[in-house]
């Protein structure tokens, strides 16, 4: 069992099926010696589970819980994407967080935190990211937000 | 003629030359193995031509259109970067796609897939790529939409 | 003394320590011949300057300025990357300009020539790059900007 493995059964986190996209492209692109993930949302079942905009419909705490569910749905993405071979995982590359919110909202990176511990959590060093976390006034299936990743991999 | 030109001409697709940028930045940056090309509006002969926040101004089915058209913008300025030499093109690496809307707004996959669409039905397996699409408050020259690519390359 | 420290000299501009990130992220990730900049906010010395919504709470020619300073604090980040070291630096190859900004606001470009046009004179031919620039309802700490790079970098 891999460091990976370990280090998400210490969290008690069952890594999904990967969700299927909800539309005509795929779930990750390998290219190049990189990983792209397509946009995430906190689904669970196939069913967005966190709705809303931040924080007028869901509040700061449950914005993160989804900006976690989200990344687990991009780490099972990327399950796939190494074939299960997680020590093919170099370096987390890139974060991207959209929070759907209200105008003025302003802690759009308390949100993305979600993600972020998780991926530390998981990948330790090899999970320093860097990160772009932005408010956007609307998200697909009312998702309270949508998580990116850019994945530097070791060739298969 | 390249199966590529082939499918163009299928489609009744004639790419335009490509849009000049609207300021201070260049149409695309190979590096890497990479294009980057830079985002993209829905415009005909340097004007916007599908404008307005969706639904209350502009459709879903207009503004699929629009994501269409920004879509072939961006194909004219990737026919520039490889030199009209598509065989250079090995994959479509990520989409990204802002869907100018009104908060609420969810369903910006279908509004994506006429960008999705279109790079399926040109590069085939090629054309298959990750994506991420969201919603944005306001676009350049209230641009429906705005379409960006990454696209993989053999060095030319 | 590079051309690159010359030109930032005849700019006047003094680069300051890099931000530090203002959650559990890292300001740079290097990947694969690519250094990935987090997000930058139009802050000095840990606060940010430049706030609110264009064009209702800061206008257009205070917006670039915003874009210009966030753009000063990705070089700052750059400089670390690099350790200084500014002729490993390529290509900038993407910027991506988020603009908090009201609805129907369309002149994105405008404010993020800020950004472009000090990349343009401070990198010359290697500061050219591709560009997303797009409006956000919303962004952290209330900044009226968000500045990202992408940079190809010869190897240390």
């Amino acid at each position: 069992m891999s460091v990976i493995d370990e280090n998400l059964k210490r969290l008690d986190i069952i890594l999904p099926p990967a969700p299927k996209p909800v539309a005509a492209y795929v779930p990750f692109v390998e290219a190049g010696g990189f990983v792209y993930i397509s946009g995430q949302l906190p689904s669970r079942d196939g069913k967005v589970v966190y709705v809303g905009s931040v924080p007028a419909a869901i509040d700061i705490p449950t914005a993160k819980q989804a900006a976690r569910l989200a990344t687990i749905n991009a780490l099972a993405v990327l399950r796939d994407a190494v074939n299960t071979d997680w020590p093919r995982v170099l370096q987390i590359v890139r974060l991207g967080v959209f929070v759907q919110c209200d105008p003025g909202f302003d802690q759009q990176p308390q949100i993305a935190n979600g993600a972020s511990d998780l991926l530390l959590s998981i990948f330790a060093d090899a999970g320093r990211h860097a990160r772009a976390a932005v408010g956007a006034s609307a998200l697909p299936l009312n998702a309270a937000v949508e998580v990116e990743l850019i994945v530097h991999v070791r060739p298969g």
